[in-house]
């Protein structure tokens, strides 16, 4: 019984009525949903520009547009899905590692009953909780992790927490099947050489940008498919990923990025793996004037729950 | 019984969870409420500079810096009160007699309950519909309009229906008392001497801004007091009453205004007088780079909210 | 005899004066002029965000760099023609059918008399009149439609005109040849999967953005030829046809859109078409902080232009 | 005979048509005239933030909410004059010298016909230009100085040319009757305790802000009044003598400044005095993102039309 | 021996160099100075909107148009001081204890030399450990503090340190000489009628808002000094003293608030008091488009600095 | 012995500090550097927008994200350099010639002395005074033109030295090896069909943006190995060779342009050449909002730098 699906545009015009994602009902609930949108409204780990914690709001404000018919993937969402805005997880603001605990335990609730989430960041930090909940549920999970940066630092400013460590404490924590994990689109100035280096010795496959630029989406695609295989997944996804003259609203912006027509490819490309949880983090709305980047994550979480429903025949 | 109201900030930070007024509950209800937030998305009345429709999402938004205890008015608004955001009634865009009609029939069943509506606003076109349920509800109301303009024009662009008619179509539709009514801070240019002429003649009293700036707040305070006595009055506030530097994201701004210290001093005034319905018009977030205008505007519908927690002890 | 030219810039430099499209002079006339740039400020058909109005006065001001010679056209556009600012088309703001009506009548003593019209919307719903009054002196035409949405819905918040319709609208009065015409970089999301194939069920020849993106522009150049022919053509571009990176400034932006290298591919490539009238529309400067998004619309105006001459030798 | 008048705001609305000061027809002429309005597009005076080129474009875009009637000064301009939008004079960008001579020169046309300029800056260069034509027709004149800055530096980076200097330079050409002139509103840092001493050195008479501040509109009014008499006048407004609160896009701003309601009361306070030019300065719109800066100089240059209007009787 | 002093702009213009405050030398010295100006980048501490890390940048970007005469409180700052900016103290991004202990460790070398720190925020939790530092080296402090909350919070978020409660943990930890401290400019909402009797409870003298405004400048500052006497001072300025119209970019504005002008008017009357330490914190650039909060936060930086000369005689 | 390097962002956060390039010492030497950082903020030689005064401010403040490995040339920087941020070179605002004088006199002890400059502008006009320098030590060079403009014109309103004629000056005082010179990107509209023509009379290689489009960066590199081959090379960098979305903050843009990775992916390319300066220049940060403009000049800047640690192994 499908139960939960966005108000009627038709009726309603879409700039109407208190911002949801996708203007989904926004009930805190876990029956009756195939998933849930969530935010998390955390920047405490940000180590440039700061203000992702406003991530959620500009994704919520965006989404008004979003339809249910996905022509590129052709899927009508809510024939096959329910699903709610489930609001905001709880955060301690200033405090990591409080903040860390208290998402995890926020976010099991949800996925310990199979609810798939569709988590709206908030800085990279947050992506460590969530494995913990998400693992907690589903055991090791491969890493289909979409940045400009490996975020696999040992320290930053000599502290273990922050969003430049967390998949370097997910690897130690052994919360991901590393060998069937994979980061796409690095680029950006490192420390040393090494520090490249080091996302491979902690078992990731890596895909710089110029790699990305050379193979193009499809094979982009075929790779991540032979990488992940039929692993349950989770797939982050940092909007600096994106080229900034597509996504100017991030805290640590890299030239040299991609498309917004050649992110959606790839993501869509997804399709027919099994995923179990989604995130799009790092949108900062006060530096996005024209609010193309939350449009574009909104866009971005959009493609997410298409694959949720083309899971769901 | 009180029973809704605000989210514990103390708990979940403010900048956490779905964006309702003040961090309300957002319930579609006329039971166990004294008033409702309610947005009004609408801005095709507009003659200048639009984009009214995304004022209640832009106030909504800076609300979230509210707390109960107003200290000036020295009242903890929900230790007197229940209040929920209603979410926006349904417009037509596009199409302003349509939306006048569906405007009035959604704000009856909570002005008919007795309920006492804050509406955010959309251009001021929309006080016409609110006022024929309020008035329905209620009978004919003394208005008490803060603006620089006096939106009774006949026409505009030949038409009868638009943000700078709705108070004359008001008391030709006889729903005001205009004998205890009265305009605020009126300036910016005349088409002709007589257009300020046209609202005395219609029987409102009017004070241009160099006569409130001649009074200052208290003398203002007092006049109004004296107008309205204690028929039954409905505060209908043009963001541009106060000055751009205050409020620069509106449709119409007009320079030699007031302060934001200045109008929270007039508007906490009003205390004592008998107020069925509010309304605070014309933020236009696409020009308040800053959101100011939004803070000032949500600050005021929390006065209004504070004199309703005052008349309810 | 050609009469009308813009002002030198080597004598008055280009950011001086009063703005006109190209510092083409401003003269209400229908004699001795190929084509006439005319602005269309209405946007009361708008569904999202809104503020069309002010897009005439935006591309005007960013036009002020546009210089005779179009290198990549090889013309030279005032060797062959002579063209005017017309100034903007009376509307009435708030009421759509009524600003229709004086929209295509306002138009029609140009496009009578032969003068071509480039059109500055706007927002899309005011293409309707321009048809009407085109077709009233040419007989139907075929529309190359350049957008992200198919504007073909039937009714939107349940009225008929406004700027979701204006194509389905334009096919039921009998305006358009549409076995001739197309539709171009179809995208976004769909409330049912048969959206789309409502322009195809009313004739159109349609490619989404990924047909597009996977032709090429050379390709698509071919497409539109082999479609349109030698019937008479009618050029509509919203600008929302390209990417959000390249244009933030609209109403209803889509990512996954177009370069602004491959558009202007695009555009050059109608050369030999008949083309009978043209319009870009959509440009909301609210949104468009660096004021990019109005340099593209003045460029695709240019290039409209530039067919224009390169047909008129 | 009146000739020259405002569009008519209720048959085309006021965002329509190519934006000339307050919708006045755009004609270069100086018959029939009692007034011309006049941008002079040059800023390579500027010391320090540049963009006032665009200062004329910005404030003629403001000005179209401008109506006929103004109702503190109790004048319908149009019952008593007529005027027109001259356009722009022609600058030399990067040459101050250059332009200062083809600035004077190009107006000199129309002071000599006894035409009343109210000249649209520019950076504060341009006053010097301005006065050499307006003397060579009326001989020396007292100047009306509005400003935070004193602008008699003798040179500044060497130079004797820029908008730090100008009204030393016309003094020492004997363009100014010095001992009826003032200048108000000084604030902002000295170089060394001398500067202001300078201004009084060479003749004028001086009020700091905190005179302002102390003395009141009325008091300043009178001040003025006092020293000008009936000695021909030239009023220069740079618009931070405002504070940036009200006037946020201007190059150098200052701090403790005045607000819009104060700087009109001032203006309309001159009333009666002998003015034969006007001129306001330093608005620059990319610093101006809400345009309110640009809205009050438009007020401001509109309060110089009433005054002149005020003359004619 | 006077060594430091700003880079002479007639030279070099203002704009030219690496940006220090008031164009500085930037040296880390801790001989032959008066007075450093010292930035705190941390941010860790905000309960709203963040981005305070990059406060100082923009102060010091803001500063370039500082000069050394101050005419109203006739003082060259040169002739009698020396003094440089120091740059940045480190800190611990995301891990606010850590940073309160280096931030008090890096500030304890100059304050113990007896050179007068003007620190520039950062959020009002740096108030803390700054003090913490001042007072080792000088005693506890009477703290004058500008500001339109308290920030006497017990907890935030269930936490002992944030920007919420530094003068709490100040009084706890014995750092304020509490019978002379004043806390000015309180407004806003609060949680319960009690939260600013706990500051009043804690010892504070407190003025709202309301108070100041009744009062006038002259006799809010008569009461400071009353109430500090001779006392050694810490005088701690947050931005969001000011009203938002004048200081839009700060974390949590508060409508209600102050002009510039009474500001400085109030900040030159601490003339004559025995100041040991100024911070002015709070600005946040991101939320200010035009740059004037920060242009009045470097304003207020060089009043303190004059005072420090005024003492120096 | 290497001696100039980055603060070490590990230890004190990269929002630490006065903005220094790449926060690299600020040190006004010559000796023991390979490489110097240099800003020239000059901006009077503009012909539309202006404020490229600012730009090295602007590229500075994004430059603290740049590390020193460059991955995609594998080059640690300051394994192989030393270099600093030598500061602004003086200029005459308001002056043209003047500045190119001082400015080629200020740059002329660095590049004496065998300093690799990198300089950030400023306006395209500076580049004449840089070669003047650098020719004058290294003898004429070959040009490597990255632009939308050729900057070849004869005169520009009258006038020979502007940012419109560098580099035909350039050809007339020999400081060019033309027949090694090349302009690559050239687009925009012309004056008249010759003007692009000039370019090549005078000698340098041309490609417009479409042949680079159909080039692709491979060839385009190829082909200015060719024609530089081992003769001394300058590179200058427009940054309106790149499009709009990507670099929005610049004062001609032209539509049309490249992405980031294409060009970051022709100046590695650059690699083997044998340069001996480099500049990249018009960043207007006024109309950068987002910073995306003024990162990507900083990003540019830093592959010099990487280029000429290549070059020292």
């Amino acid at each position: 019984m499908i139960k939960y699906q966005p108000a009627d545009s038709q009726v309603s015009p879409r700039f109407c009525g208190v911002r949801t994602f996708m203007r989904l009902p926004h009930v805190r609930t876990v029956e009756n949903i195939d998933f849930a949108v969530i935010g998390v409204p955390f920047d405490t780990g940000a180590s440039l520009k700061v203000g992702a914690r406003f991530g959620p709001e500009a994704i919520r404000s965006s989404s008004i547009i979003l339809k249910p018919y996905n022509m590129f993937l052709d899927v009508n969402i809510f024939e096959r899905c329910s699903g709610v805005d489930y609001g905001d997880l709880p955060v301690v603001p200033g405090y990591i590692e409080d903040s860390n605990k208290v998402i995890a335990e926020s976010l099991s609730p949800l996925v310990d009953k199979g609810v798939i989430p569709i988590l709206l960041g908030g800085d990279h930090s947050i992506t460590l909780p969530e494995l913990r909940a998400v693992v907690k549920a589903n055991g090791p999970v491969a890493l289909i992790h979409f940045d400009s940066h490996t975020d696999t630092l040992d320290k930053y400013f000599g502290r273990s927490y922050n969003h430049g460590t967390p998949f370097r404490r997910a690897v130690e924590e052994n919360l991901l099947d590393v060998n069937h994990s994979i980061q796409i689109g690095l680029r950006g100035q490192q420390y040393q050489p090494g520090d490249l280096q080091e996302s491979k010795r902690l078992g990731f496959e890596t895909m710089t940008s110029e790699d990305v630029h050379a193979a193009g989406p499809a094979k982009v695609i075929e790779r991540i498919h032979k990488r992940v295989q039929d692993t349950k997944a989770f797939v982050t996804f940092d909007i600096d990923f994106v080229d900034p003259a597509y996504a100017p609203g991030t805290g640590t912006p890299e030239v040299g990025g991609f498309t917004s027509a050649e992110t959606l490819r790839i993501v869509r490309g997804l399709k027919g793996l099994n995923m179990v949880g989604f995130d799009v983090v790092e949108v900062l709305p006060a530096y996005d004037p024209s609010q193309i980047t939350a449009l574009l994550a909104a866009n971005i979480a959009y493609e997410f729950i298409s694959l949720i429903a083309l899971s769901k025949k």
